[in-house]
């Protein structure tokens, strides 16, 4: 099928490259010329705009946004909207939030234009191993998609999980139980790590691969980490997070359901960005109040 | 090799299955006689005490012992190794504090029995696909024990992982990240279940199996136990907790390692079996104290 | 002075009885007649609509808006603006969420009505012992609305905190800190109950009143309602939320501030009121597919 | 009534200026002359061993160990105890863990001497307000006891809370609340301090001091921190922890109670002193195997 890209990052740049290799045609557009160049190297239609992407497709069309999630997303998706007829599809392959893709679909469903929402897991490995793809919309739009999706996933890798919006809402959980099994793999490995056994992390890493409960991909990963570098010594203790971790704990507390384990692993991201941070030193002062404590520390303990 | 296996419950009976099937020659023996006939008829050489396992094994013998942690391992391997003679080894393959197997050890190595302590994971899937062994103890004794860990485990399944006492350390650990990893799939479900989006959540989990991040074993279980049951309409909201979890969270605490999501998760265990919770009526209590909510629950909000 | 004062409830209508009894003028108006003839009895001058109190008072007008928070209070506050003048100043005194707050200030702005937020504590305490107050708004206005706070707070029981939105602001942490509070005493006396030493909860708290680091007027009513009821059997463990800790929790998020205890405690009250949760039940499923531990509990640690 | 006091340091000391003011004939040891020699300036008998104080007090004795809690105290005890007659009294006022308090007792009951575990609280404000004393033993040791309590703690300032360990049983509860509470403040202050307001951290903690559900003492505490140094810049974000909140959490493991406020204040002291976490790193190292993050960190969202 002929399918437009926006957006050739990392992200939207291997995909173009895997739909190519799966046979479609691809008519691709990114801000970035070079990337452009790269695409129509690799097979495809580069263009200079979306005026041009929209004219290179004959309708009913359907464009792929891949941009960083946010502003930037609504205003592609927007512009893109005003430039295409009734009937045609947009994708935003992006991680937005999800009540942000149900108000802009509906915005755009004024003009007639379909949006479809994909959630959208796998990282770098994706090119290869196929991307994860969670797809909201109507049945219609999905089905002229999924040619597409067929080739983007690995076997049984995409569902249409409900209507516009589902895909992003199921997206964003996806990655906020992604955050708490991380983090119940650092703590894992800090504790192994901080033990008296002199435990050799890669080791049972790799040995929890074969046969153990807490096998994933997740520890697959763990296991090349340390393998490349066994005490993390060329890291910093600096953890970003993305949106998704930060709207699942929202919503959670919209929803009154309680994610104790999703919630301490952001926060424990924020922790590990924060220096000297104000609440500790609350603490600190706090002890120093009570129990002159910072005077004589040896007799701490009488708070 | 040949091996004395003590203990022919769900897990040893299996094992002692496994070891059969690998062409081990296997000495059997467990309290309930009728543990025993169904290991010989399996093929083991059944005993009915464990004078007489030992007295069936030329030395130096090898015993693993799998029977329920805590008092009743403590018993036996100390009953063993009374039996024994200076050069056998017993394993430990219960989910003993990992402690207690030094002290063990230790009291074993006075008459010169080796101890190996063996973390066991995999349950009842681990007759089929192997169990993942995390192995403690001197060079000399595991090697003595590697065909049976060969056997007993999937390819790279084991490994020897530091001093006695190392095993049932990652294994303790290990359960620790198990029981957070479940928890991190049970809030994400809960929040899919919980929104307007009408997800189907047995779909997501097959979907998010094939190339997602948070693609692992534990989720082919979810997999499973949402197609047997779509809303887990047939189980209680009671969760049981074995000892390992625990120790973590009271080793992490004797570490200083904060374990966030690894607490949170026992935790949750523990609210889940109780009953009109203590401190949720003073909570209750409290609010009815400061505001007289229980009366005018509508202006609540003024605390 | 004189005050409008709009809501006889449990907190406007005590708000009433101790601005009479500090020689203030009230204008009293609510939905309900009998709460309207009720502050008549007590000294104010009852009136039947939001259009009758505006004519009953001379511009420039105070009125104070005491409801609950959500659509009534910015139906009500818009309502009174657009029946109100120029110079006039309105102050929302529940628990609004901060940033509606500033976008209802920034709408009466552009008819010259002067919006004032005040965070209220102090429950039902408050008409004998004074509310604190947090009040958000321009010097101009609240220096006009001070001989109301005065009378309303005890000494030192108020603070201009800041532009308008910043008493809600204060006020919706403030609420956060306590649900944290709350729960740190809970958790404490439950443990209390739970150990084996018989221990006497309310005397403990009796003790604790005097001359520990842990002293609060929280602790007094903790003392008082186990006083009432030592075993608090006549209460249910359900524990109701209002809106400020969830914003709390979701403002911390935005703001990448980790609050782990605010958080709990939030989790803990939705926990109180989920009756056979989802995600509770998963874990059960999944203990069932890894072990069969419904089969043979026994042995459940195998995991 | 007589008492012994053994250890003068910042508590003991402070006490036994107490206990003198009260009107008792106090028997001071300590290791330090110099220490010995300040309580004898202060009206005490100063001795220069443990052998001298018991020689110095006609029995039944009684004697107050105010020394650091561990190893310190259990030597102390026990050798005081060798030393004693039956009949004596040994009141452990420090931080020592009910067990080891209940398993010491025990073992001095032998010798027919009894031992009360006194829980202390109040710091350096104890001198002029009065020590919380939350005291465990027979009813008979502690009534002789009484009239020292009397004077050291304020009115209704001590209980007989129960048997033998019941003291250090409570005391540790109370330093996990104070934990919990002190973290709720922190949070709720770096909470104002990184909201868009401009709060004033001292205005705000002054205000909730009269009136608000929040005000306690640790509240009054923390206004006078943040008035002594507003922006608490001469503080390092460093917090110590001594034992009673680790086995606080311990406890709560081993009754199986749920303590998420009291965990996770104890796990942010770890976290404050924690450089460069081993688990945080292990997060950033995966961030970086699944996405290329560090490459490409504005594209970080495709997890």
């Amino acid at each position: 099928m002929q399918i437009g890209m926006v957006g050739l990052g990392k992200m939207g740049g291997n995909m173009t490259v895997r739909l190519l290799r799966g046979g479609h045609d691809v008519v691709a557009h990114d801000v970035s010329a070079e990337a452009v160049a790269s695409a129509a190297e690799a097979g495809a239609t580069g263009v200079d705009s979306l005026e041009a992407l929209v004219a290179a497709m004959p309708a009913p069309r359907i464009v792929w946004v891949m941009v960083p999630s946010g502003e930037i997303t609504e205003r592609t998706v927007r512009t893109l909207g005003g430039l295409m007829d009734a009937g045609d599809v947009i994708v935003d392959g992006g991680n937005s939030r999800f009540s942000d893709s149900v108000a802009l679909a509906a915005s755009l469903a004024e003009d007639g234009v379909l949006m479809v929402d994909a959630g959208t897991s796998g990282g770098i490995w994706g090119l290869e191993e196929g991307y994860c793809l969670m797809v909201g919309g109507t049945n219609e739009a999905i089905e002229r998609l999924s040619p597409a999706l067929e080739t983007l996933a690995p076997p049984d890798g995409w569902a249409h999980v409900g209507p516009v919006g589902a895909g992003h809402y199921v997206k964003m959980i996806h990655n906020g139980v992604e955050y708490a099994m991380m983090q119940a793999y650092a703590e894992g490995f800090e504790l192994m790590a901080a033990g008296d056994f002199g435990i050799d992390l890669h080791q049972v890493a790799e040995v929890w691969r074969h046969g153990s409960v807490v096998r994933s991909w997740l520890l697959d990963l763990t296991a090349r980490a340390l393998d490349a570098d066994p005490g993390l010594e060329e890291l910093d203790a600096w953890v970003p997070d993305s949106g998704e971790g930060r709207w699942t704990v929202q919503t959670a507390v919209d929803l009154a359901v309680p994610t104790p384990t999703i919630a301490a692993a952001l926060f424990n991201r924020f922790a590990s960005r924060e220096d000297n941070a104000f609440g500790q030193r609350l603490l600190a002062a706090l002890r120093n109040q009570f129990g002159g404590h910072a005077v004589k520390p040896a007799e701490g303990g009488h708070e």
